[in-house]
């Protein structure tokens, strides 16, 4: 057991990990490696920090640690602290287990969940950790523990009105505002809807985004709190909310590896964190979204209603038509103004019939009325009425139209070539267009469909338009659209059979989005 | 597609890696996230880099990279270049494959070994694809195609005498200096063994750290060529040599992890990469061993012989008793002086029968004799005669005696408190007693054993010695001696029926694989 006494300095840089640097011969004389732990003994706090091995950059006799790592632990520069080789923590043999493809207990998961927000365990840890629970499976009482670490490891929030009820999508549909719709008719129906959501990762819109372009969508839990209690809902980010901080880790990892072996966990632990307690799932659903076929669905719903039921929550699945974009816009401002459009009574029918669906799958489970009192209470403009107040409370202006929302000046309209009926829409390139117009990232920018499965089109007749804020992004867009054009024109289904040539030399990459 | 200006900033960090860190604000126009790529146009390079995003480090405006990556692309500071977003490679596709269980062909294979070696994936990538490989196994194809690969992105060394033979163990079991005495036996024959080894990872010694006792081992490559075509042999440290290099970044993230994916083409890579033919492999077997049962042996060994054939190579493996210790000595110096002394006349009989059986299985690929062959060539000095000429040219005193080689001088002399006789030696104590001695890091630290398993022992009789060059790891080492007592002592086998009590409370790894 070797033991060192090393100079604290400072690193200029904030890691967020705490990872200590140590020349070469001091990591050899303490017989550590790069990626090991040692342990920091100093004045103000024991540190435990994964070792990194430098032959310049550190001095012999110092140990650097970050700035951030200075401030979490009010140490300071100049000291001299004693350093001891620390073993690998507990939670790196469940790790192990996991990658023998044994199953986890409670006990396991929560140590690896705790040693993941508390940064004790490295990328390489946890990445082989996602990698094993996706080449391996979870199994349906790993989930429960699973979602139940993550909610004991993170914050909740208590709201004082009951019943308390949610709306998730698993996502891969463009032009899915379906939530804006949704949560005033829930809200004006007297239940507790507050929704958290994501800003686009994949996508060229969240729903976060999309209510940014009507109100603020950042706020500190005890805001939100006010918000719900006086309004019953809420439509605001939950990414730095820290109501599962595990997962908020894990995403980083999986999103460039493609992979999502957390899904049920990960909407199941921010659900339960805000206390809902009826939630009803929509699985968009066909070619072209994340899940194909109604039987997959199927099986998706049993596992999220199973795992509901563990963890003392009512779900409702329901598997919805996701072969094309929602309504008519794609892209955070345009959507935006299609939203409140439907809220003041003008929306396209399938963006309403979605939106009413859903929220009468929540009126049954809480025997509050069905799809018909939704439709009532939109039509009626209750739903507008509380939406105003929602937005008034997260500070935007209640008085907003549709057409106040900015949106992008240059625009590009794409005419059909031929004569026919629209029989088909890529999702995929709807998205890869709207992302190349510039969203999420300039808010103007997307795309708005004036035509959708099944409807009648004439040559030269205008499809689309291309929204954008830039020229450049705009030209881009429409340097993208010579390759992948979205929409198929023909006369009928089947009438030309060929889907896809598929050319010996192409590799095909398989298309993931990652949208929680 | 973004394009942005940023200015180049020199990190005062050596990190070995391309990662570019760019203020939160610039990555967010340029629509890039934590770990995507960018493709940086200045001057003198194209570069692409791993994205990392902070709040404060980096300025708006500006964009980071390490001390190294300016060195390596003769970059300035303070030059305006030009930033867009960059697609994953193609390598990542594959490494998903991998994931999904499906097989890689060679050209799937090299694009992951090349775009590792030219540090274009990061380490989440390189981990997903090391746990995948673990869990999913590689075919002999892969196993093939990885060795390929990693010959092809590396270096390789020619020599003038041929047949080029090696021996390689796969390890596990402590005070195994067989190659010590191997290599002068065999080169004494004419035969050309150019031996690379490694250091202590887990164990109290590798080859290498042995050697060094006795002469450098640490050469550059025309070095070794000189040293080799001169001797026929050589005994140096092989891990800077970069014959695999993408091995050496595996081994990285495969030591944290405790998985060994790469078995077969970490080690056949090395033994091709230098010219070897003939190659015998000792697979150490039985309890406290890597490999338990001579059927799992057997197993490893087709596996090896079947990947040497597609290599264009002779392979025969070995598998040897290793349930207890080779020899007396564990440590290097202590190895080294018995090695020495083995050369000298004097060694155990278990080091010269594994020395002889290993050399002579050599002898008999290349038709040149066997077992007795290389008794003769020990007993006759030849191979001391060898070994001197090896130690001459890497630098050493070729006059070393086995008592000029210096050990600890504080010692604890361990006794017998019972009569009997030696059943078992646990190797794993004996390893965990040697560190920590303070081996591998004190060379003069280790443990030298007096009783072998089947010896008789008094009650009162010296066991073994714990030599060490400190005090304090000297008490270290007696402390855990209370804990972990590495032999046992009983009339006869058998006699206690208890191998271990496992109570209850004790997390029991469940043994129970998922299906897939």
């Amino acid at each position: 057991m070797s033991v060192r006494k090393l100079k604290l300095k400072k690193m200029p840089i904030e890691t967020g990990k705490i990872v200590a640097i140590l020349h070469r011969n001091d990591a050899e004389k303490l017989g550590v490696r790069a990626l090991e732990r040692i342990r920091i003994f100093s004045k103000q706090a024991e540190i435990v920090a994964i070792v990194d091995v430098t032959d310049k950059f550190a001095k012999e006799g110092e140990i650097l640690l970050s700035r951030d790592c200075f401030e979490k632990y009010k140490i300071k520069e100049g000291e001299i602290v004693e350093i001891k080789p620390e073993g690998r923590p507990e939670s790196v043999k469940y790790i192990r287990k996991k990658l023998e493809g044994m199953y986890l207990s409670y006990h396991e998961i929560e140590k690896i969940i705790k040693d993941v927000v508390e940064k004790k365990l490295s990328e390489i840890e946890i990445t082989a950790f996602l990698t094993a629970l996706h080449i391996r499976g979870i199994s349906m009482e790993e989930a429960e523990n699973l979602t139940k670490a993550m909610i004991k490891t993170g914050k909740t929030i208590k709201f004082k009105n009951k019943p308390i009820v949610d709306k998730h999508s698993i996502g891969g549909v463009p032009g899915d505002k379906t939530s804006i719709v949704l949560v005033p008719i829930i809200a004006s129906a007297n239940l507790t809807i507050p929704k958290t959501s994501s800003r686009a990762i994949t996508s060229p819109a969240g729903t976060a985004d999309r209510m940014e372009c009507i109100a603020p969508v950042e706020f500190e839990i005890d805001e939100i709190v006010r918000i719900v209690n006086k309004t019953n809902a809420c439509l605001v980010w939950g990414g730095a909310l820290e109501l599962a901080p595990a997962d908020d880790i894990f995403i980083q990892i999986e999103f460039p590896l493609g992979i999502d072996p957390m899904l049920f966990p990960s909407i199941m632990s921010k659900k339960k964190s805000v206390g809902s307690e009826y939630v009803v799932i929509d699985i968009p659903t066909g070619q072209g979204a994340k899940i194909k076929t109604i039987e997959e669905a199927e099986d998706l719903a049993e596992d999220f209603i199973e795992l509901g039921k563990r963890l003392g929550m009512h779900v409702e699945c329901v598997s919805t038509f996701g072969e094309q974009p929602i309504g008519h816009a794609i892209g955070p401002a345009l959507e935006a103004r299609e939203a409140l459009s439907t809220l003041y009574g003008k929306g396209p029918k399938d963006l309403i019939d979605k939106a009413c669906t859903l929220a009468g799958a929540i009126f049954r489970m809480v025997g509050k009325g069905d799809k018909n009192t939704a439709l009532q209470l939109l039509k009626s403009g209750k739903a507008l009425k509380k939406f105003k107040e929602i937005v008034k409370e997260q500070g935007g202006n209640e008085k907003i139209k549709p057409n106040d929302i900015p949106i992008g000046d240059k625009k590009l309209d794409v005419k059909a070539n031929k004569s026919g009926r629209v029989l088909r829409i890529f999702n995929h390139k709807i998205v890869a267009i709207a992302k190349e117009a510039g969203a999420p990232k300039y808010k103007g920018a997307g795309i708005y469909l004036y035509k959708k499965m099944g409807d009648v089109v004439k040559k030269g007749e205008k499809l689309f338009t291309i929204f954008a804020e830039k020229s450049t992004n705009l030209a881009a867009a429409e340097k993208l659209l010579e390759e992948e054009f979205p929409i198929v024109i023909g006369k009928q289904y089947g009438e030309e059979m060929m889907l896809k040539s598929i050319p010996t030399k192409e590799t095909k990459e398989k298309e993931f989005i990652l949208e929680r």
